[in-house]
């Protein structure tokens, strides 16, 4: 299935510049990152439900959105260097974090896993068997500093082709995401799909990093148990494009603090 | 400003038909309601931000959607024989609760607030300002039983031409608004806006009794203090259609269950 010609249109505006796409997701340190300035094109996106719920509960994994949206998220994905995701979702839904969209072929996104207290396993994941079908490549799981790894799983990863990157993490949200960034853009990534879960899009939605905000919806409520995102304070939003599905829409936009 | 063509076709299929519209809304008594048949129709509708949010805080009015669906509830009043309220929106907003879309004139559509405690005061609230200039009509007040009303307060309702209408309230929701839609029903009111505020929304979806669904959804996020709108399961839609403006997209559905 091939994205929707007008959800195409209405995205593009909203996508990293397809010169910006590194030609390789491996191609790192091409890049030195020691400013603000050195920062990824970064896309805050995720599919919710009418009362803004990305799963019916904690810990489940929810069908929010339908086909055609499920292949914009690929295509997505196409236009960028890396997913990242929190290390819940990554415990959680173990997903695959690859590109599957298929004019563009698989193997070119990077996985990123914000996973501070190693909670993540890479032998086990997925996203390893998809890495030995050589369906997608290593993740580079960003850990605490002071986290221990176990030697194997570590050797595991580097000789995948990966790496943990040990950081920081300071408490202040903006300056935690711009070490994360910075230290991504200095490994040579020139864009970033940021897609959940909801502690990370609602701590990237209180800093004023996210370059795009595209947000799936689907027409269907999951209901108070369900997990919310919403960020701490209003948070407006400037030059909004709205694309009308089937069933679900998609809007896309950019922070008015931006 | 008059409502735009596309979207009065997108909602057409969910307002009540044209011919359904009782020609004066002071027809009371037209119609004997004793069985859960003799039910008007009845659209539930609300305007909330990307994160469900209908107000920034509680007991604060949030602008949220533009004023191209600013016309659209005005369109949608015009084609209901009442617009229905809780207590806590009529106490917090002092609505005008008429009907102001352009081609249709003003007057026609009968305010219902639902109040079992008698907490709004009709004497001093916007709405008699509103009839006083001919702008609108007097309420239905649906108190409890044994609510005590000030004798000048009935009096002055009456004789403006509303009522205060007293039931059971009884506690399981769907028998609660069972009662209060039959009874409207008896009264010659065959088709209900409902708009809110959170309570009644969420009531009313854990029911199968509104007809229809409709949601605008404005581009802002309002945050975690805000008024959420959630039912307490999931809900699901049938025979959605999305209509998108310039900030604002508008969902029109039915629910599953009807």
């Amino acid at each position: 299935m091939e994205l929707d010609t007008d959800l195409g249109r209405t995205l593009e505006p909203f996508l990293p510049p397809i010169t910006q796409k590194s030609t390789s997701a491996k191609d790192t340190n091409s890049v030195d990152a020691t400013s603000d300035v050195n920062l990824p094109f970064i896309t805050l996106t995720w599919a919710q439900s009418l009362d803004g719920r990305i799963a019916a509960g904690s810990g489940t994994r929810t069908r929010i959105s339908g086909p055609e949206t499920k292949v914009m998220t690929h295509y997505q994905r196409s236009r960028h260097d890396a997913i990242l995701v929190g290390a819940n979702t990554a415990v959680t839904d173990d997903p695959k974090l690859n590109c599957r969209y298929p004019e563009t072929g698989v193997n070119m996104i990077r996985p990123v896993i914000v996973d501070p207290s190693a909670r993540w396993t890479y032998s086990s994941s997925t996203a390893r068997k998809v890495l030995l079908e050589k369906q997608g490549i290593a993740p580079f799981v960003l850990i605490r500093m002071d986290t221990k790894i176990p030697t194997e799983e570590e050797d595991l990863l580097n000789g995948d082709g990966g790496q943990f990157i040990r950081l920081d993490f300071p408490k202040d949200p903006r300056e935690n995401w711009l070490q994360i960034f910075q230290k991504l853009c200095s490994l040579g990534i020139q864009s970033v799909m940021v897609e959940g879960g909801a502690f990370v899009i609602e701590s990237l939605l209180t800093t004023n990093l996210p370059d795009s905000v595209v947000v799936t919806i689907g027409s269907v409520f999951l209901g108070k148990e369900g997990v919310s995102v919403s960020p701490k304070a209003v948070q407006t939003l400037k030059d909004v494009v709205w694309w009308r599905g089937q069933e679900d829409a998609v809007m896309a936009s950019r922070l008015t603090s931006k």
